[in-house]
C-alpha cells in the first residue's frame, strides 16, 4: 500500500518537483492541497488544480480561508497597526502562516502520514510549515525534499523535463507573492543594501494622476465601509488595493531580521493594508485615552514581531488578541484620506467617540473646565518628585 | 528696593503685556530673557532686545543653547527615531522644555527672587515653565500674569495701547513656532478634527518640482555629512531644512494628547528632522540586532512621551540617554534619499557594519553558513514549548 | 428645601466631622453611604449605621460589594500576580477605589447635588474619591470639609464635643485598615526610613508554631479550593487568611510612590493575599509559555501601578483584563505549600496542563525529541545573528 | 603533527572521558583550561590540575576571572535586582557564560583548531559554549563528544576503566553547581512537580538559631560594606554566603524554560544573592523615581532572561548595562537586616538620597509644600481624560 502525503502545492517548481519525484520514485500516494487567503484569483486556483493532476496527484483539495484569514488574523494587525519595523504589514508572514495550519489541520483530517512542503533551508517559509505541521499534525512525518537535498532550479527543471514534463520553469526577474495584505517582490536589488527596486518591479503600475477622496469606515476597529457604502471587510480590501494600486500608494522596500538570525531586504506593494492602517490609527489617536496608545503600540510590536516569527499558536498571541479586541471599543468612525500619486494624506476623522471634540475640555484658549488657580495646584504637586530628586544637588 | 524678577520674554503680546504690567504697576525690576535653540534668526533677536528695552526691561539677556540643544537633546531623538504618535518630531515640546531650564538657570545664577512666564493656564508650556522653575531655581516665586488674570486678547491690547505702546499686535491667521526640529502651524482647521490646513498655511512652500538626490552620513547615530560634506550636525540641520522645505517634505497633523489630558491638534513642517530620522532608522534596521531594534523603539517611545510630558528633568530621562548612545555604536554610514515633491524615498545605505552584507552568513538561496540538516534541527527544537503545549488538545 | 448630599461614611471622626458639620452648620440633608468591600464584619456595619444615624444621616446605606470586588478586581491581581514593589497586595489601593466608585454609583442613583469624603489634601484616597466620582457623577459637586478647612484632629474633637458628641476619639497608637486583601498598618516606626514595626503593632499574632500543610486548588486561575474543598473565592480567602494569619505570614513594609509624588511606607499584614499569589505564580510557571510568562509580568506590573494610582476606570485597564482573563486558560491545577511561623514554602504544584511533565520532551538526561545532531544545528542557526554582529571586529 | 585543542575540564567525569579519548584515540593535543568565577577552592583548583595532567592534558589553564565577573556581570544584576522567575538569582547561568567566554578567548589568544566541552544535547550549557565558542573564536571547530555520541554515564565509567583510570566516580545522589552567586541543587525531587529538595539536600546547613543584624553598604550600586567595614565586593559576598548560609537563608526551587523550549526545575541556594538583591532594591524604592522603578524593573527583567538564554554577547546588553548603571547614581546607603533560620526581616535604610526624608514634601499629615486647594486643582486635572473618555456614556 502507498505511503499517504499531503503536500502544500503551489504550483510552482519546487513543489511540482516535490510531486513528480515522490509520485514516481518513493511510491506516495501525494494528496496536493492549497491554501487561498485572498491572494489567488478563480483561474489561478483552476490552472493549479489542473497542473497538480497532470503531475500525479491523488487527490487536490482547494481550501479557501480568505474570511477566517481576515478575522483570525487581519483584524488583529489592524487594531495593533502592525507595520513591521514601521513599514511592512507582514503580508507574507501572515499568509504563510495560515496556509501552514490550514495545511496541517487538513492533514490531520485525512490521517495523512506525510506531509510535504517544497521550502528550502535557508528561509523563513521553512519554520512557518514545519512549526505548524509538529504542533497541529504531530503523527505526520515532515519530508523536505528540496531543503535535504540542496537541489539547485536547474537540476529541478532537468529532472522534470526528464521525466517529460515540460512547462515553462523560467526564473522571472523579479520574484512575486500576491496577496490580499500585501504583494513583497524580491530581485536583484534587494539583495543589496544600497540599491531600490526599479519601476517596473512593481506589478501594480501607476495610473491615475489625479487626487481623489476616499472615506474608510470603521466599526469596533474594523473596516466596515467604503465611500459611504457598506462592505465585507474582504471586499472592502480588495476595492481598496485597486485604488490604492492606480497611485501607486504603499510601496516600500523592508528590511528585516529572518528567523534564522540574518537580515534580509524584500520589496512590497500593499495599498490596502498601508491606508487602512494608517487610518485606523488616526482614528485610534482621537478615541483611546493616553494609556491605550502606550500600551497598544508596545503589545502590538510584539504581535507583529512573533507573528513573524512563527509563534502565531503561542497562546501569548490570544492573550495579546483579546487586549486587542478590548481596545477597539470606541474606535467607530469615519477617517479621509486624499490619494495622490505615490502617496496619501490623512485629511481627518468624525467619530461619536471623538476625545478631541469633547463638551468635557477642549484644546484651545478657553478653559471651563478648570481655572488658572487649578492648573498652579496640578504643576506644583505634578512636580513634586522632581522637586524632592533634585533638592539634593541644591 | 525693586523686586528681581527674571521674565522669559518672545516679543510677543502676552510677555509684553507681563513686562510692561510688571515694570510699571507693580515695582518689578524685569530681566528679559530670551533662549535661541535655533530657530530665530539674528534679526528676530535683535528686534526681540530693541523691544524689550522699549518696553521697560533692566537687563535683556539673548541666551544661544543651539549646540547644547542638539547634544542634549536633538542627539536622543534621532538615536531614538523618536516621532511622536507615530509623526511629530516633537519640535515645540523639546525647545520649550530646554528653553525653560536655560531661563531656570539664569535666574538662579542671578539670584531673581521672580520669575515670569507668560503662558495661559490651558496648555503644556506653563507645565515646562512650571517645573524647570521649580526644580532648578526652588527659591524663585513663579509669577504668571495670564494664567491668573485670565485676559483675553483684546485686554491685553488696550492694557498696552492705554500705556501708548502700539505694535501691530493683529493676530495672525495661523500661529507658527519656528524651531529647528520643526515648525509648529495652528489654525482654525487644526481645532476641528476633520480638517487638515490649507496649502498656504505652511510657512514653507513648494519651490522644486524635480527629484533630487541626498545622501546623509551618520557617526555612531549623529548626522555627520550632507551629500558628502562634513559638516556640524546643527548646519547639516538647517540645511536639510532648506532643502526638504523646497519640496513641502515632512508635513502632516500630530494628534495628541497634552499633559493635561485633553486632545489636541497642530500642523507642523519638519523637513530636516524627517529625513534625519527616517534615514537613521533605516541604516540601524542593517546594523543593530534583532533585540536592540525590539528594545530601543519601547524605550525611545518612552523618551519622546516623558519628554512631551515635561519630565526631562526625571533621572530615567538620563538612564534611557545611556541606553540610546551605547545603542549607536555601529549606527554609522550614508544613507542615500531621493527628494520628490511632497514625499521622499528612501533608496539604501551603506555601513561598515552591515549586517545584511556579512561574510558570516547572507540572505538568499545560498546556504553556506548552514545546511537543511541544521535547519531541521533548529526548527525541531524552536518548535519544543508549542508543541508541548498544544500536546494537551491532542 | 435642603440640599442632599451623599457622605462616604466611616464612622471615624473625620466622616463624623462631616456629617455633624453639614447637617448642624450648613442645611445639607446628608445620605451616609459605607461600602464593604469584606473588611468589615456584620457587628461593625450595625455599629457604622447606628452611629449616622445618631449624628444626623437622613438616610444610611450599607453596600455590599464583596463578590463583585473579586469579580471586578482581586481576580485580576491574582491572575497577575500584582504585588507592588515586589511585596505589596495593593489592599488600601484596591479597596478604596472600589468603595469610591460604588458611592458615585450611589449618588448618582439617588440624584444626590452633592457628594462629600473625608479625606486630607496629603494622601491617595482624595484622588481616588474624587476622580470616582466626577467621572461616574459628573453632575455633582464634591465637598471636602478636611481638605479644604485643614482642620487638626483636635480641632475636630472640640467641634464635636462642642456639639454634644461624646464618644472616645482619641487616636489609636497604629492606624489600621482592616481588608480581605490585606490589613495596613501605619504607625511612628513607618515614618522613619530604617524602623520597622515592632511585633505588637500588627493586629494577628502568632499563635501556631508546628508547620502545616495547605493546598489551593486553582480553576483558570480563580483559588477554587483549599485543602481539597470547593469553596466560593471570598470564602477561601477569609480562611486562608486565618490560618495564614495563625502563622504571621505575608506581614512586610511596603515603600512606594503617592499619586502625589512622594514616597510613603506603610507595613502590612497580608498572609491570604501572600500565600494565593505566590502559589499562582508557581502554578504559572508550570503551565504557561515563556512568551505568555514575559509578557503578563510587564503588563501586570502596569496594572497594579495604575490601579494603585486610581487609573482604574481608564478603558487600558479593561483591555489589559482581557489579556490576564485569557492568559489563564490553563492555569488549572492545585498548589502544596507548608507554613511555617512567619514564612511558608512552596512545595510544588499538580496540574494536568503542567508543560514539565509532558509526554513530548521532558528535562533530565534523556532526550528523545531531538539528538545531538538537531542541538548542533540549533545552536549553529541559533547564533547566527551575533556571529555576524561580531564578525566585524574579527 | 597533532592537531591543537582547547578543552573546558571540570575534572568530573564527562569532561575526564574527553580527555582521555581525544588524545589517546585521536590524536589530538588537549590543552585543558578550568574557568573560576569564585566557586572553586584553592584546593579543588590544585586537585583538578593535578587530575589533567595525569588524564593526558598537554598544558593546563586555571583562569581566575572572578573579579571580571562581578565587574561585568554580577554588579548588573545587583542593579537590576534580577531573580529569574522573581527567585532564582541566574548563577548557573551567568557563571557559564563567563566560563564559556573565557575558555573562546584563550582558544582565540593560542590559535587552537578545535575547542572542547563536555556538554549534552539536553540542556543549556551546550549553548552557552558552542555560541561563545562560534562568537569568539569562529575559527576553531568545535567539538561535543558526550553530545554527539550519546554516551551513557555507564559507558563513560567503563571506557575510562579500561583504558586504567580509576577513580571514584560514583554519582552523587544530589547533582551541586557550587558558585559566588549561589549553588544549584538536583536531585530526584527536582524532576517531579511536586516535590521538592529534603534538608539534606542542601549543602550548607543551618547551624544558627539566634536572630542577629546585618548591615549593607551600597555606592551608586555596589555592595561596598558590611557590618560598617568596607569591602571588595567579592569579600563582602563570600562573608555574606557564610553568614546567611548559617541561617539556611536565599533557599528555594526555581522552574523555569530552558533556551530548548522545555521546562526545568532546580533547587538552589543563594544566600549573599538573595540578601543583597532585596537590600538593594529596598534602597532603591527609597532613592529613585517612580519613572526610574518602572524602567528598571522590566528592561532588568529581559537582561536576566537574554543573560540566562546565552546572549550575553548581544550588544543590546551592554545597551541595558548603561543604562542600569546611569540608574544607580543615588542608590548609595545601607540597608538593615536581621537574619533568623531560613528567613530575613528588611528593617529600613538610611541614605543620603533617601527621598522619603526629603525637606520639600514628608508623607503624612502634614502638606507644606502644597494646600487643599492645590490638591483640588491637581486632581480635577489628573482625571480630564477619564471624564472626557466616559462622557460619551452618560
Amino acid at each position: 500500500m502507498k505511503k499517504k502525503a499531503v503536500l502544500a502545492y503551489s504550483g510552482g517548481l519546487d513543489t511540482s518537483y516535490c510531486l513528480v519525484n515522490l509520485t514516481r520514485e518513493q511510491d506516495f500516494e501525494v494528496h496536493t492541497v492549497i491554501v487561498n487567503t485572498g491572494g489567488f484569483s478563480p483561474e489561478e486556483i483552476i490552472e493549479i488544480e489542473k497542473r497538480a493532476y497532470e503531475l500525479g496527484s491523488s487527490h487536490h483539495e482547494t481550501i479557501d480561508i480568505t474570511q477566517k484569514y481576515f478575522y483570525d488574523c487581519l483584524r488583529y494587525l489592524i487594531f495593533g497597526n502592525v507595520l513591521k519595523n514601521n513599514t511592512y504589514p507582514l503580508s507574507v508572514s501572515a499568509e504563510r502562516m495560515f496556509q501552514s495550519i490550514a495545511i496541517a489541520e487538513y492533514a490531520k483530517q485525512v490521517d495523512a502520514e506525510y506531509i510535504v512542503h517544497g521550502s528550502t533551508g535557508a528561509g523563513n517559509d521553512q519554520i512557518r510549515f514545519d512549526t505548524a505541521f509538529a504542533v497541529i499534525a504531530p503523527k505526520a512525518q515532515i519530508i523536505t525534499p528540496i531543503r535535504d537535498e540542496r537541489l539547485t532550479r536547474q537540476e529541478e527543471v532537468d529532472y522534470l523535463v526528464s521525466q517529460g514534463i515540460q512547462y515553462s520553469w523560467e526564473k522571472a526577474k523579479y520574484s512575486i507573492n500576491v496577496g490580499i495584505w500585501g504583494t513583497s517582490v524580491g530581485g536583484v536589488e534587494t539583495l543589496t543594501s544600497h540599491q531600490t527596486l526599479p519601476e517596473e518591479a512593481y506589478p501594480t503600475q501607476l495610473s491615475q494622476t489625479e487626487p481623489t477622496t476616499v472615506e474608510i469606515g470603521f466599526t469596533k476597529g474594523i473596516p466596515t465601509s467604503l465611500n459611504g457604502i457598506e462592505m465585507n471587510p474582504i471586499d472592502l480590501i480588495q476595492e481598496l488595493n485597486k485604488i490604492g494600486g492606480s497611485y501607486a500608494i504603499g510601496r516600500d522596500t523592508h528590511v528585516g531580521d529572518t528567523i534564522l538570525g540574518i537580515k534580509g531586504r524584500v520589496g512590497f506593494e500593499a495599498p490596502a493594508a498601508t491606508m487602512i492602517i494608517k487610518a485606523h490609527h488616526l482614528l485610534e489617536k482621537h478615541t483611546l485615552t493616553r494609556w491605550q496608545l502606550l500600551h497598544k503600540d508596545s503589545l502590538a510590536n510584539w504581535y507583529g514581531t512573533l507573528l513573524h516569527e512563527a509563534q502565531y499558536l503561542d497562546p501569548v498571541m490570544r492573550d495579546i488578541e483579546a487586549f486587542l479586541e478590548s481596545s477597539q471599543n470606541h474606535v467607530t468612525g469615519k477617517v479621509i484620506l486624499t490619494l495622490h500619486p505615490y502617496r496619501f494624506d490623512l485629511i481627518g476623522i468624525e467619530s461619536p467617540y471623538d476625545m478631541m471634540q469633547s463638551k468635557v475640555a477642549t484644546y484651545g484658549e478657553d478653559m471651563d473646565a478648570w481655572d488658572g488657580r487649578d492648573a498652579r495646584g496640578f504643576i506644583k504637586i505634578f512636580g513634586n518628585q522632581l522637586k524632592i530628586y533634585h533638592s539634593f544637588e541644591n
